[in-house]
């Protein structure tokens, strides 16, 4: 058994549109990094976090105050270890982007720490102690990032489950980020007010649709489901260049495209890796448009979840 | 090809509680027959509406105004058809009792006309007709419980979508139908203030592991899946006995229970058909206690959809 493990966390893409709070899909491309030390005090340390993005320096390095280090707390704890933890975190996820950037490093630290149990958990049963890092960050244990992060491709977060649900290999998804920041709190803000019986009804024919589709990898029921009709419309105000860059991936071809998490990252869904490579510059070009610089990614939706890389 | 054409259309349990004017089950128990003739008047004529249910006489003969009627009228205008249909009803689904009586003689009716056609439609291409009889009576153009009666079994209805759904041949539910009145606008009413983004989400999470429960013949995800928090708690208080028929369910092992369609029915799902038969003498209970007589269905939930049964 090695003292030492390394492992990685992929991005995500949280809410998939019809899924707030609920569903969210891995991303292969940006990730978080982290290595976890069994060390002979009864606590959780970090040492260090590094990473080549805006506001890295600004991360809590109190473990109880930081996510990755709050659910090691977790951990400890619950399954009453008599070691501790120490970790570094190479943050590679930009922050405040909605790519799941504090999720990505508690999960990273899990799996490296989980590694280094006598007895490692299955990934389901470290969702419970993602979901307690998650709410470090973010104030609520909403799992839609932290699931597919743990499970890989598209998963389903509920308060005591995640799931991954299956998903045609040909989904393709192109993720961009602008450089521009949407506070979590001014991005949940405009979701107070309550919401017509009408929009709710439609909303979750979309879901069904949505869920049905993944289910017969369908594209035509895909196409319908795709469509966040409760959300998006409050939020996408918020996100200089939303607008644009919705329009672009549609005009390409897009199943279906809304906002990552809570935002401003904009994410759309294609029936091929070539249809998402084709629209990718155009959506970017959409916040490029709108006086911000952008990121593109283009990723399979089955995209890898978190591994050890070293130990 | 024969001149007339005689057709049951099921019952059916509407919205299976997290599907509000979404998901029905169709079920093998009360029905509605349609008898319908090609005539060469270019016209939609109801000769006869029949059946030992309260209330029977007050359905509207007049073609326009029936929901029958109307789907048949929809069909003739848009398949610009030369010839016209004379219509018998033999209605024996209760009134007003949640259980899709006006739509189960729209469905019927259509599935007989369809026979009678130089070129039958498919079970789908009749859907649009359906909503255009239901919305006679109901006011509005939800297929939930149409759509189960045309193709069986659990179905997806969407504004321009009937999709079977499958589910395990193992479900079986109980529904109960207490010989109370409970008037639909009433029971759409209390449905109008709007709904907080917690609610929403919660129930989002159920009608996910609902759908995913049925794709995996889960009874886990099912049971966590089948629980109404939007619709349920507004309308049971109109409902005298619902609370203790539910009970009685879950007492007895149901997966879940709620309201069959706008009510007064009820009904709940089981694992086995043993589990239903025990349970139903119990639900009935409920609605018996409360003062109102009651009467109990064990149906499978893949119950068979409309057929033809004399040409």
């Amino acid at each position: 058994m090695s003292s030492s493990a390394t492992a990685f966390a992929p991005a995500s893409v949280g809410n998939i549109g019809v899924g707030f709070d609920l569903l969210g899909h891995a991303i292969a491309g940006p990730r978080d990094v982290a290595t976890v030390r069994r060390i002979d005090e009864p606590l959780v340390r970090i040492e260090a976090i590094r990473g080549d993005i805006a506001g890295v320096e600004t991360l809590p390095l109190e473990a109880a105050r930081n996510t990755a280090g709050g659910a090691l707390i977790a951990l400890r704890e619950r399954q009453a270890l008599p070691y501790g933890f120490a970790l570094e975190l190479d943050k590679g996820i930009p922050l405040g982007s909605g790519l799941g950037g504090s999720a990505a490093s508690c999960v990273a630290a899990l799996v490296a720490a989980n590694a280094l149990l006598d007895a490692p958990l299955s990934r389901e049963a470290l969702y419970d102690f993602a979901l307690d890092g998650e709410a470090i960050s973010s104030g609520s244990r909403h799992g839609d990032n932290v699931a597919p992060m743990l499970l890989g491709g598209v998963a389903l977060a509920t308060a005591t489950r995640a799931l991954r649900i299956d998903a045609p290999d040909w989904l393709h998804a192109v993720v961009v980020h602008p450089d521009q920041v949407l506070e979590t709190r001014r991005s949940r803000a405009v979701l107070a007010e309550p919401y017509p019986l009408h929009a709710l009804v439609e909303q979750s024919a979309h879901l069904a649709q949505f869920l049905l589709g993944l289910q017969r990898g369908d594209a035509a029921l895909l196409r319908d489901g795709l469509h966040d009709v409760l959300v998006e419309p409050r939020r996408a105000p918020l996100i200089p260049g939303f607008a644009q860059v919705k329009a672009a991936a549609l005009d390409l071809g897009a199943l279906g495209a809304s906002i990552s998490g809570g935002g401003p990252s904009a994410f759309a869904w294609f029936d091929s890796r070539a249809a998402a490579e084709r629209a990718a510059p155009a959506m970017r070009q959409g916040f490029v448009d709108a006086g911000f610089e952008a990121r593109a990614y283009v990723t399979p939706v089955n995209a890898p979840c978190a591994e050890v890389i070293a130990t």
